[in-house]
């Protein structure tokens, strides 16, 4: 671990280059903390003199972006904000600045000072694992994930949003919501920024979010729109994080872990439950950077409406007239066999099982696809990274769908195997 | 109103000059509509075949920004916010850039193009009247202020957080939320900006709020910390809405409304309902710019600490040692009686009722304070806009006090009198 975190201390320095000095102290702390993650104990609530049966996840009703308003409803909602008075072009130098509004979770607004835009973002979620810290680390990375899939490295600002659940008695609130803030802070700080402000207000459900902002030269994003026939479909982190939060719930209740227990063990279950919160609190920061290396066409973040809702929207987007075809889906171990068992509740292998804090799905040059692939797990980047070749760019109307027997690539739990560099299907 | 109309939009092409065109016509729209709402009616849920009793204020336990976490808790919750890593001040052309964090709702974050400062914040509230399309325009009002309290008066980027409550029917949320919608989007426009994007997510509660954000070169905004001696305190907007919107309910429940009905009539009541509605929806867009011309040295916004509060706050923030100290406290007209009748149980009288989209309270010297309550009451700027100076800055230990027998200026309802000029006190 030592050789793994100089290696990636030396690669992060050339992106906190520009940062004011003390930031690589920061990057050592936070990075080691990171590492640390993987052997982290589960959370437990006596040990900060809670009760043993405080779970963070029953403040709310709806897991993280399970919470999500139906995508119909959605669009019918927002109708009125398509039409737009200020989306004529505005030029730089001749040359048209791209914009891009509602539809997309990130915004690009071409500024009146030369030739810059404002990349931005938000994004609140509720309590989706138990664990405080890891829940405010995932909220950050989850906020973070639309800049990153502009191809957005840095992030000038964070604005942290917090509901402060009426349900918490005082003790609870102010044993749990340091600790959430915590986990949010140092992922911000991991990302090389900082929160300098927010809202904090009291509502039934325990809230979790932020506003990611940058300001950036044209070179230092990438539009979502311009996928080929062609590209092929690259997935930074598997599917399955809800499906592992939701059985990992039904250990307490005997009648839901019943339906299951056939095909998975508590173990699997652990394992899986610990893999998703690590996946969920990984940024997608790496994925970023790498897509200017390799010459991404087009990406978005797997959210809420799952593999296959995100996949449609960034379809939408593209100028060429372009589908997406989905033949694999990187799965939690164990997950896939899960969800089966529940009749495909889930709708995981339907590709509209919502995920929180997901990957990026990416449009690269077919050539660049599995370099992208090798090159996000060289332990420079880190441990924990991984991208899988799910899909391929053709002609098409702007759609995207899964194939009728999509492949399962079962994703081993690295919590388990040290050794981040066998994942089974990361270069097929 | 046609000629008011003409001189606000001659004086608006100022503002709206580097706009892309179309804009004028939109002024126009929005500025028209705008006046009209001193005549709207109340809204009536059967016109939109609702129950006659449908209230919005029904789908939250908290109103407006009396939802804010009280803030000592804030401040214990935020600490770990204070220590900062990347506050080292930035410097351009051998100038200290300002930065603003934590600690007052607004950021400044200096950027690393040249010489350029982000400015943001976020805020987001619960339904503080009934009726859908002034609550959207209250909602957004309510995000521009913490800007225009910054003396920006161009916002480049708004985003919308909605929280739709899982208590509403499938009916009532699609003719409901398409109204909060327009009214948050027709602010929008009035402010000259527009949303491109945001996060819409299902909550107990219905959510209303947004991120504001603009760019920034240095004389585009005025740092809070400038007051000096000498200086006086002056406020765009009454204090009472609270008082106002709860006593409106109670006109519903009757052991409630016998409390107070001695002292005030339901005319009364409906009156300052209306006003305190209409004073929510107003921008604080016209002070900002008149911050500029008459040389504020700082200011900030009064949401749901109350006026105290937030004076505290602002004096806390300043470079000089200096204290305010408020002589005069403007409300609605009877407010001040009928918070009197319930025992004070709203602590107007303290400023420590919270306000929702409140007025500017900013420092200006001294010789143009009285200046400056004039001008924002110039026709050109529109229909409404009223100031009052209500205290002094003096030498001190950056605290705020309300003296013991405060003037009460009572503000006479403009939706009754159409003649907007002669307002108690405004010069006072």
């Amino acid at each position: 671990i030592a050789i793994i975190h100089v290696l990636y201390l030396l690669c992060s320095m050339k992106t906190v280059a520009r940062r004011p000095s003390g930031t690589l102290g920061l990057w050592l702390k936070t990075s080691l903390r990171f590492l640390n993650m993987s052997v982290r104990e589960s959370f437990n609530p006596e040990s900060y003199e809670l009760d043993k049966n405080f779970r963070l996840t029953r403040f709310t009703e709806l897991k993280g972006t399970g919470c999500k308003v139906p995508q119909d409803v959605l669009q019918k909602l927002l109708e009125s904000l398509q039409e737009n008075h200020y989306q004529e072009d505005e030029q730089f130098l001749g040359a048209v600045m791209p914009r891009l509004g509602i539809g997309m979770d990130t915004c690009v607004i071409p500024l009146r000072h030369g030739g810059l835009s404002l990349v931005q973002t938000t994004d609140y979620i509720y309590p989706i694992v138990d664990d405080p810290y890891m829940m405010g680390r995932i909220a950050c990375a989850n906020v973070l994930s639309d800049l990153y899939a502009m191809g957005v490295t840095e992030c000038d600002n964070m604005l942290m949003l917090l509901g402060v659940s009426n349900k918490l008695t005082e003790k609870e609130r102010d044993k749990v919501m340091p600790l959430v803030i915590q986990g949010f802070k140092d992922a911000s700080e991991e990302a090389g920024t900082s929160i300098t402000g927010g809202q904090t207000v009291i509502n039934p459900w325990i809230v979790l979010g932020g506003v990611a902002t940058t300001v950036c030269q044209p070179n230092e994003f990438i539009m979502p729109d311009n996928a080929v026939p062609g590209d092929v479909l690259v997935l930074t982190k598997p599917l399955g994080t809800q499906v592992a939060v939701a059985v990992h719930q039904w250990l307490d209740i005997p009648e839901k872990w019943n339906k299951i227990k056939l095909v998975v063990s508590q173990e699997d279950v652990e394992l899986a439950y610990q893999e998703a919160m690590l996946n969920m609190a990984r940024l997608n920061r790496t994925a970023a950077g790498l897509m200017h290396t390799f010459n991404a066409h087009a990406a978005t973040d797997i959210t809420g409406f799952g593999i296959l809702g995100h996949a449609q929207n960034l379809a939408r987007q593209q100028r060429t007239e372009v589908s997406f075809v989905i033949h694999n889906l990187p799965v939690l171990a164990k997950m896939a066999a899960v969800s089966k068992a529940c009749g495909n509740m889930f709708g995981l292998m339907h590709g509209t099982c919502p995920e929180t804090s997901g990957g990026l799905l990416i449009c690269l040059p077919r050539e660049q696809a599995a370099r992208f692939c090798a090159e996000i797990k060289s332990p420079k980047y880190g441990e924990g990274h991984q991208a899988w070749i799910i899909g391929i760019v053709e002609k098409g109307n702007r759609a995207a769908r899964i194939i009728d027997k999509p492949r399962i690539i079962e994703v081993a739990p690295q919590v388990a195997t040290q050794n981040v560099n066998t994942t089974p299907g990361a270069t097929s």
